[in-house]
């Protein structure tokens, strides 16, 4: 069987390529799937595609509902949903997949690290695993495919 | 009908209490629940009751299975969601709230300033309302019961 | 047991106080409940409570988040759904709780003229009874309920 | 993977034509699926097949039956459903689909001249995309694929 | 608590007083609900209601459909499903019910006598017991209420 | 696509052949399944893997737990599933496939002759679709799938 | 809001009297639910109500039928679900009906000596609080519903 | 079709083996999944990938943490769960999987001694099948798939 595997969250380190990288060299027979990881194509995707609009808070949400359709559609999908917090930004979107993916009964694998340990304590609770590395998610695939 | 709203998210202004003055000043048949918002009561539900843990991680692990006895169970009979995100802090667990809320198909609020959007573009697009305010909540909530 | 009806559709007749005065007078244990039926208050319901807005897509958007908090949570406690399909308008919001009650498991009853029955046949598919007058409606919950 | 994209509503223009003309032409792996949209089968579906009858009535409950046995079941296998409001008729089938899709949680593409927002403001509301024509459709397949 | 009984199936011997008396004198916390089982009203539920058919299949269908309303919004609410077979007539409609039940995870019991055990091995594997006669079911009731 | 169709019921006529060999000529598509219809291999499905039973209860019991673990995954993973009731037997367990493909939301169609049309009444107010004969039935298919 | 809280496993020990005594004491608004705790009982359920049987095998059969019918029922009404491991006995059926509280999404507290925690590490992982004694249980009851 | 059958619980003697070498020489399309079978790769499956805990029993919650993802995500994508309990330890997960797989509606069957037959009483009457060794369960797939 083929493991569908969401990489979910931060999109401003290379985490997915290395996850990618090690998966592939260990032979694993994985897709993954990801939000648009091009932030800019991201932020315009509403209104790049819909027409312009005036005022952010409306261009953010036509965004917010193209980008849904890519988002809701691989999480529902997928067999197990990985959620990269790093070190800049809110990334509330990111806490928000993991709640969908934890709800829908999804295996949740969170990657951060300890930094935020005690703010990430609720999310990391309704983890299966907490990586501190690309190298663990990897090593945690090949484990569960194995 | 009473309408169950659970009020999730920030804990360290009065919005709370705010909403549930307006609801009562209006005379709606709410019955309010939330998380517990005691911040020392909350971090430590798990090592008080259950004992001691010398690594930060599993005492904030503990804590956080304690406290989603409480959140999940208040959620799932929630009509009506509504997430605040404040100034501080990066409220992960608000976000991972609302995605639980959100894939549970329950109603969402949130709450937040303008300066947020931006950041809370994919939470705001589950949304079924974003208000600025607690008396905004108060009023969408007289609407809905009306 | 007390029965939860959803009087959804049409605004601009009485058939609803019909409905209700034809159960209260069979002494029926029936709770009704229905969308805002105040057209302007229903329009304005997103403006009036989150502030002004443009555009009228976007003053509708607003409005219609806010009305579907109602709707949705409304249609969900629901044990019967009523859907009723007048002269005029286009009526797509009748017709679109009509395919979520239908999603959902909720015994469906439309109520409409025969003049309707080529364009409803769809939505009629789905019912468990097509009623032509509120009479009718009454019919079916005192025979259902007896 | 192949995105399976139900496209329900009109059938009196060529805009499925449109969209999948256009998802060729952009190499996308879509499987496009639709109701019958040849008028005058769809009306006699179920008198061609299960014999005649004399009320218009039963014959279109027939008919509304056996072209449910397809439409649910491709709507059901859909990642997203795409639902066309054209200029005539009152397209209540249309409405009812896409209440039904987001009842299941299937992300909603509409698509309809701005004449029609105030009339399809709670279905727009609940769609992740309100399209203006068919390009604006295979713009927003051709971004949530890439 | 009290626990809801839907007790379906064969309407012409007084099996359900049997229970209900029986129930009674054990003194337990039941409401026990069932079709309509006066059986010229419930052949004519459609008709009297809605209108008169020519064809008996079409009146037949809109008696169901009415039935159908009871009938479904009682099984969904039940603890506890109940599914008599006697000895007469095919009763499929029991058979339905047990089916609906099964498949909604409703405990199920059935009571018939010994002389159907073959023909009913498949109702009687899903079911959680097989009782011979009403006192064995008010018996079971006793049991698990306790 | 390929469409799963299942095909439950009486089992001593060649109705599935016929439907199956509409199909092929047909060039339809589809994957039919059954329950297993040999019958004395049904019969004896418990005892002769399991071991004996003296009791005939028992013996069915085992028989129908084993012919179980077939017709509810196959009905599980049916698109359409069509429940044929002949002359003979009571057929109990087809309407209670009925029940629960119902429950489960399938598409269903019924076959059988209108001398049971009563007594169906319940179980074809379910279908989608009720048939005659197996023509109907490939009738029925080749439109869903044209 | 009453809190259901169902109390599975061990039967020998007051390890529920205990749990209820510590929740009277703190004033906790809690129903408490269990199984038949009288073993006997228990295991003649099948056969004092529905007749004997020779073999060991269907005695039991008959009685877990009975007790399932209780137990389920229960489980699905939870809020949440206490599972106590004594010293004796395997205790297939606590750890049963944790697994089946898991996949019905019930917050689970296991309650349970160390002795035991390699042999229930799976059981625990899926749980939200892993407790030592009664009055952990207790305070945790306390905690969630202050 | 391929069928997916996991096999779960003891993995001390080459029950699985027996399994898979009977299916393959009786020609059976089915694709056998499994949790890790290695025992001490199973214990150390946390630590070893996410690094070293001092207290047994985190290092324990690691382990089996890492496990779930892969016996959650094998077991919901089952048509049939065999659930095997052997003569030595607790088995406490076996069971667990098994009320897992029973809440999620998957065909279960046990495969264990007569000596067990009183403890396993809850879990054996929640199986559609009762096996007493690895033949039984390839004659039982080889029905079943025929």
């Amino acid at each position: 069987m083929t493991w569908q595997v969401y990489l979910s969250g931060e999109i401003h380190t290379d985490w997915r390529e290395q996850i990618e990288r090690g998966a592939s060299e260990a032979g694993l027979d994985v897709e993954f799937t990801a939000p648009v990881t091009d932030h800019s194509a991201s932020d315009d995707a509403g209104v790049s595609i819909l027409g312009a609009e005036d005022k952010p808070f409306w261009k953010d949400h036509l965004g917010a509902g193209v980008n849904a359709i890519r988002t809701r559609t691989l999480i529902e999908q997928a067999d197990v949903v990985v959620v990269r917090f790093g070190e800049q930004y809110r990334q509330w979107n990111a806490a928000f997949d993991a709640g969908m993916a934890s709800a829908l009964g999804k295996p949740l694998v969170t990657l951060h690290p300890e930094q935020h340990d005690h703010a990430l304590k609720e999310v990391d609770r309704a983890a299966l695993a907490v990586a501190r590395d690309p190298h663990q998610v990897v090593g945690i695939l090949e484990y569960v495919m194995r």
